[in-house]
């Protein structure tokens, strides 16, 4: 199924990072990359954070995207042209103090349509955060 | 259904910009503010475009987050402890360059509950961009 | 953008009804149906009552998701592969005693996924009772 | 957290099929009902059917709808006035010929909402189906 050149560890993380400011200031890094079954760590800091010291919903949704798009990319290789179609977070609970790891694994590889769900945790005690669900769309194959 | 101090426009601006850093950065205006029903605009900036120059993914759903914070706090006033619980957004269209306009309405204003729906559209021609719902649970009234 | 034979309202509502018995149960009359702007009516009957003589969810969700394939279908015409790929519910109240309409309008009309939104109110007195949001896959053109 | 009766699987598995004819007539049976982690069976019915001979999706919807409803029961006891908040479901693939199992676990089991997955898969060869998040909401404990 794959459409594009293949991606590893180091090129996802590359593509996580790059190309967009307001994402890239997440300072994400990516746990590993398999197909199907990507996790990635987003580091515990000032920026992120709102009163009482836990790290803000909006940062929590970032993650969790950037976890689910490499789900995508870890299917069909580098298609800078995979989109989010759909994304469904629900929050579980207000995230202990530390780093959030966003670990997602595929739900349908389709031609057309990726579906993956990622558990967002607190890497410290495992607490379960937020659990999202995304669809990307990849674009058809052009004949070369 | 009030249960904390009333809000008006230039409070849930405060509020919308104050104490989390990294939702500050998206320098958003408070467009109108009214019960069940709220205006929020998202500057275009280069800190928030990935190549092509359209406005980030996660950028329009910090949108939509804030745009419906005020729906639910529209009806219950200054109550901190509003929480999202959770949150489905439908991209719909890569933006139009220019501003963002994320407009929110209530679908229901419960005791516990407020459910809201926001359409973010491109300013200069009304495209539509996202279509999202979502929850906000209130914390019960304290008997004071 | 249409790639079947068009639709008119009573070809439609035989679509709607035929061919899934446990969906005909429903009994339910379309209204109207116009490209991107579809109304359909489900009859308020013992057999859709929970205890307390409300439509029970499950036929709240069956409604919504027959009329937003409708509104995939008054873009696409008679494909009948079309298929729902997400849908999201968010209940608002229980319904008033009587018929229930659901209301679809379209998000986005693409070439591969249609995106519509639904309102199911009562008919009595439009009290709104469910929000549904639904994504149709249409399959691509065969070449003829 | 328990506010009703408890609840055993034959408790469960009454009040899953009683009250709601339409929802009696998918014949479900709960294959286990524990704290946290509840599965049912959808048997493989023509009623159920469309076209091509595969279960239809609002049946699909409502298995999970049972089996979530089942998830907050374990919880809470009996409850009847648990009701459905939200529901997300992302349909994954055509279900192979023969019963569906619905299989729910827990993402929070909070005071006020409990929130649950549910994969729904072909019981011949575990294909997974439909992937469904679901949100309840616990009326208040009425002091005695």
């Amino acid at each position: 199924m794959r459409v594009g050149e293949a991606l590893d560890k180091d090129g996802f993380a590359a593509l996580a990072s790059e190309g967009v400011p307001y994402v890239g200031l997440l300072d994400v890094r990516v746990e590993h990359f398999r197909e199907g079954d990507v996790a990635v760590r987003l580091p515990y800091r000032e920026l992120l954070l709102r009163p009482g010291g836990t790290i803000c919903g909006p940062a929590i949704m970032a993650l969790a995207d950037i976890a689910l798009y490499g789900i995508a990319l870890s299917h069909v290789g580098r298609v800078p042209l995979a989109v989010t179609t759909d994304l469904t977070v629900h929050f579980l609970a207000k995230p202990h103090t530390g780093d959030l790891i966003g670990h997602a694994r595929t739900l349908k590889a389709g031609k057309r349509l990726i579906i993956g769900e990622c558990e967002v945790s607190a890497e410290i005690d495992g607490q379960l955060v937020a659990h999202v669900v995304g669809t990307y769309s990849v674009p058809p194959v052009q004949p070369g």
